[in-house]
């Protein structure tokens, strides 16, 4: 019999979903981003839970105000990712009881702060007693039945498009532990990018408006492994060409003797969006996310082969299907 | 700086509550059993979080299985006193990596008994990694807004009523911490009571379509402090005339030289509904209940003095705000 560190979160989730008695015609499939439930008339009350814990989810160098915070946004970029606005949360508490009135009173402003950047409420929650800091928050929404884009989405032939440059988390992770090192401006950046993360939900709520979306996900485990999401559950396989990599990210591998790419790829807690456009809609896409503020990146094409190449030159390799699982 | 052991429970709430911006008109006030949004023509989307700890929450002798469906039962409970029918729920786990795939499909299928015992399914959730065995349930439901009970409901002059009898979790949870004894069949069912809990939900949904209820509240802080609950929400006092002690209890503390009205009033984690109902509406309250197959019990009325009054015989004496509660 194996024990979890042998398993894998992954595969955990597999196993209780095994044991589940599936709700009949779920409107979101187990395992997208989001859950959902059918109100009727086209609408969904839309819902999803994330668990931040201490000692796997907080670094060195993080605040409780910062790690309440990013628990509320790591939720919120599931919502992005679907297009759908988070109207209020829950927040459930497992605390030390060596922790203080005031570091209560830091959890409280952060997960605060957290839910009303995106517009949301905290109205409800609940507490007890755990070794770890355990920080659950649930959030809910509405949206119309048609306008989310699921993971199974993606078809041959679109584009393959990002919100943004990745590697700063992973390059930030590795400051923070003090395994690598970068001049000092640098270095905060990075650092910043793990402590403060925002999540795409201006950018998510406008591609969802504009149905020119195939697929998406946000890409908390990792760019790399999105795309293997995707892939899975679209049954499709990707070219990348122009991988997003941060210019920060580059002078940071350089400076330490790493792979940017890797650092690109198989890094995790970064909290952009991961979609495919369909080609004639592009520009709609690529202006909506404008509007919001944001950016849309052309990083390749969707394949009807069922593999992840990555192209860098004249050099082809495959995108292997691994990034941040807890557990392993 | 006090930590949170000196502070305990109920302030943590206090405090984390006193930084969060309050949403606008909310249905239910914080604090309440449930949460809920307003969805319009007079519907509320309710939401309920509660966590169990492995640490504090699941006593020696209780399954991963009955743990699982634990954490479902005491969130459903909060729905059976608002009269809300919970439709779906997701779950949050914190699990010990020393823990088999075996005690995964233990947990999933503790999740689904739960959840299907009430007609509700489990469409998500997340795991992580964590010390300890940490399961966090979130339950969402449909309500008409004009029908959930809320606390601060109760008025003098109603009656205050159970639906079952006390006592039993607390004498349960001695035999199982073997701090105290009982016949085989008498120590089996009172361990019983706290490994396989049971939520009133068919009577809380037919006592709340009634509109006899004035307030209501769960017990699974312990009878004691439902009553100062409901007593602190609606600004009135209590004198409780017959105290619902279950007949299992009255022998296991005599057996063990202990006070039964202290094992039925300061106990917790025992899952009946708490409640008032309007005099004249008793009759149909009490029908509504039995047709359900369960059974509400009178134990005494709502005062306008905001007193808290035990009577038992002749002898009066005061109902103290204690139960129990986290970190203390």
């Amino acid at each position: 019999m194996r024990r979890l560190d042998e398993v894998g979160e992954r595969e955990i989730i597999k196993i209780i979903r095994s044991r589940l008695d599936l709700m009949p015609r779920m409107p979101v499939p187990f395992g997208d981003d989001v859950s959902a439930y059918d109100l009727g008339n086209g609408k969904l009350a839309v819902l999803k839970t994330d668990m931040l814990v201490g000692k796997t989810d907080v670094p060195q160098g993080m605040s409780l105000w910062q790690a309440a915070r990013k628990a509320v946004v790591m939720n919120v970029s599931d919502f992005a990712a679907k297009g759908v606005k988070p109207s209020v949360l829950l927040a459930s508490l497992g605390l030390p009881r060596d922790l203080s009135e005031k570091n209560m009173e830091e959890i409280g402003e952060g997960l605060n702060a957290g839910a009303r950047e995106y517009g949301a409420y905290l109205i409800g929650g609940d507490t007890g007693e755990a070794s770890d800091l355990v920080i659950s928050v649930s959030l809910f929404g509405l949206a119309q039945k048609l306008k989310i884009p699921l993971r199974s989405g993606a078809r041959a032939g679109e584009i393959v498009a990002v919100t943004g440059f990745f590697g700063k988390t992973s390059a930030g992770l590795k400051t923070l532990l003090r395994k690598a090192d970068a001049p000092a401006k640098l270095r905060e950046g990075l650092a910043e990018s793990v402590l403060m993360p925002h999540a795409r939900l201006t950018e998510g709520l406008a591609l969802a408006r504009t149905g020119a979306v195939g697929a998406s996900i946000d890409s908390s485990d990792g760019l790399a492994w999105s795309l293997h999401e995707i892939a899975q559950a679209s049954k499709v396989g990707f070219c990348i060409d122009k991988l997003p990599v941060a210019e920060e990210v580059e002078r940071f591998a350089e400076i330490n003797g790493l792979d940017s790419k890797e650092l690109a790829l198989y890094g995790g807690e970064e909290y952009e969006l991961v979609l495919t456009v369909k080609p004639k809609r592009w520009h709609e896409a690529a202006k909506a996310v404008e509007k919001a503020g944001g950016r849309l990146l052309q990083i390749g094409k969707v394949t009807a082969d069922r593999q992840l190449v990555l192209k860098t030159g004249r050099r082809t390799s495959l995108i292997e299907p691994r990034g941040y699982e807890h557990f392993k």
